[in-house]
């Protein structure tokens, strides 16, 4: 059986004569090692190879790209990139180049893509709603309006997506499995969702309330799933010290059996057990914490902290919850991204100019890389993972 | 910035004239849903492509690949591939050929590859001990002589491999995170190890013992990790049904907080409570299983059976322990293949020569691919976990 990618590799290599050797050392790139860094001043998306602890190139026009995020194809080729100003780009990993764009609203938060990798669903805070485009086209194949700005979206397995709406209190999912879209309406999910995160086991649904207290959670293996309410005490009080940065929910970690989160407004992490809801334990940090992300096949958690305090990261044991170490990468810490198996991570040091690159074990730096103004960084590893 | 590829890829477009437009459609091949499937009695590996539900060509020459398995490099470019006759074979997933073959040793039964992917480690039979090689070029970097056969080798983080001696009773780690490998041995693991596996979180080695009763379980987030026996009862006893394949303990789910694993002998599947070792629940199934895969992000698991029972699957829910379905794919189900965020299942059926595509929510057959006597099946998603 020979495929047709075969056949015109073997004819282009008798067609292009004396640029065959590099193309028989190389007759094409695998993507399961590559990822993108936002630079957000610069609308611009830098293409890094991990194995190469390298950047191999720049995709430039990329529009207003705070609290840009992104998501990749099954494939690994492609990345679809959700702007602040609305626009959905579609960018191509091998080209290193914009596939193509729209501009799908007039304020957009976020996105996600189906299991099936066939389907593009848009958060939007202007006009509000969800709306879902091909992935291949990027046509739109529904408008979901909410009469609210939507938050929290994330995928589920199905063919589904879920988000949550700040102006209603409501969390919706849509189904996508079958021709006729059906659309599944929970009430009573709190006051004013600030964002939404689904466990990385795809069970649960994790909703921040910012209009009253608490956490509200959904079981979405439930096949009648309600809302459940706690930490009843967790939110912003009076007495709490200012808030530099609402903590976003993408920063909590699911580690040996128990979720982590910021307390909002302090220096601290709090710990709650998965099965039961309850909180088991807090760990006083350098600062306010921000994302707190998990290491993968290991105990440890790492930390970055709000500004004035954000030039720092801690690493905490999810087993004691004590601070093992603390690393002082520099001004701005805004990201941290770590290989998928945990031998490294990567760290953007915004106003650096760099992203540093550290051997989780040893804690040794062990590569650097320039970009200008690093926020976000995201390896294509992600297309494989559910509700990311 | 412009990389070299970029560049060789637009001075190729100028010299090949009339190839241009396929080649900007398809300028190269991203590797993210690609995958192999065992050929056994053709020596040969079938190449998938899981998004297009095809095959898309085939390696021959591959030796002995009775129990074969395989890893796949970082990038997804390239699966190292372990037969039973001793061969290594580095496979190019891009240009679809061997890339690379030593035969190193008279007997091997598995391996893995290094957390940062530069070490392919080997467990032999015969001569027995586990060989480590470059996995660039497979040259021998490392010869661990053990006198005894090395079975349940697994990667784990921090460029460390950890195997069992079925002769002696032990497990041995070797750590190559510095110039000088640390090897540490840990004695009294059990009578006869016949394999063992590590959790999907790095931190559990489990070890299946043949020579006495019960399952050891190693803590490696421990300084100082010891064997603990659980299961006391597990095993063949003289009144079991006979055993028509040992189960492999690649076979063991984890998932919600339990162990899976097959009653040796018997038509039943056991769950253990992870935390607390102790067994909380029976499942009667249709034969005796041998593979029992836990479905991503749901809380299935899905479970083949031995001959002769062997043309039915089952699925069982991990909150209930009941069977909730059961599939009739055909003759000789040998191994399932999920999609990395669970959407589908590839099932080989051997004596069918067939792999049959399945949705995993609805359970309807979405495709069918032909292949020669077909049993392990392994997308390239695999690159990215630890321990398999």
């Amino acid at each position: 059986m020979i495929s047709r990618r075969s056949l015109l590799a073997s004819t282009m290599l008798l067609a292009v004569g004396r640029l065959t050797p590099a193309l028989a050392d190389e007759p094409c790139c695998a993507t399961g090692d590559l990822g993108l860094v936002v630079e957000r001043a610069n609308a611009s998306l830098l293409v890094i190879d991990r194995s190469q602890r390298a950047s191999i190139g720049r995709i430039e026009g990329l529009g207003d790209l705070s609290h840009a995020s992104l998501t990749y194809s099954p494939d690994e080729r492609y990345a679809f990139v959700f702007g602040r100003d609305g626009g959905l780009t579609k960018v191509d990993m091998l080209t290193r180049s914009i596939a193509k764009r729209v501009v799908q609203a007039g304020n957009s938060i976020g996105g996600a893509i189906s299991d099936d990798g066939k389907l593009i669903a848009v958060s939007n805070y202007e006009p509000g709603g969800v709306r879902v485009f091909d992935a291949d086209t990027l046509d739109m194949v529904a408008d979901i309006p909410a009469g609210a700005k939507t938050i929290g979206l994330a995928d589920v397995p199905g063919r589904r997506f879920i988000w949550s709406l700040w102006d209603t209190g409501e969390t919706w999912i849509a189904d996508f499995s079958t021709p006729d879209m059906k659309l599944t309406k929970l009430a009573d999910v709190g006051k004013n969702p600030f964002d939404g995160v689904l466990t990385d086991d795809g069970r649960i649904y994790l909703v921040g309330l910012f209009g009253e207290k608490g956490v509200t959670a959904i079981d979405l293996w439930s096949d009648d799933p309600k809302p459940v309410r706690f930490l009843k005490d967790y939110g912003k009080t009076e007495d709490d010290l200012p808030v530099y940065k609402m903590p976003h929910l993408q920063g909590w970690a699911f580690t040996d059996g128990q979720f982590v989160l910021p307390a909002v407004g302090q220096h601290e992490l709090l710990w709650v057990d998965r099965s039961t809801l309850e909180q088991t334990g807090r760990t006083p940090t350098h600062g306010q914490p921000v994302f707190i992300i998990a290491q993968p096949a290991s105990p440890y958690v790492w930390v970055n902290f709000a500004t004035p305090l954000n030039d720092t990261v801690q690493v905490v044991d999810s087993r004691t919850h004590q601070v093992v170490h603390t690393l002082t990468p520099g001004p701005a810490v805004l990201h941290m991204e770590f290989a998928p198996r945990g031998a490294e991570v990567w760290i953007s040091v915004r106003d650096a100019n760099k992203v540093l690159i550290y051997d989780t074990r040893s804690f040794a730096q062990i590569g650097e890389i320039e970009a200008q103004s690093p926020s976000g960084i995201f390896f294509t590893a992600r297309a494989h993972q559910t509700g990311l």
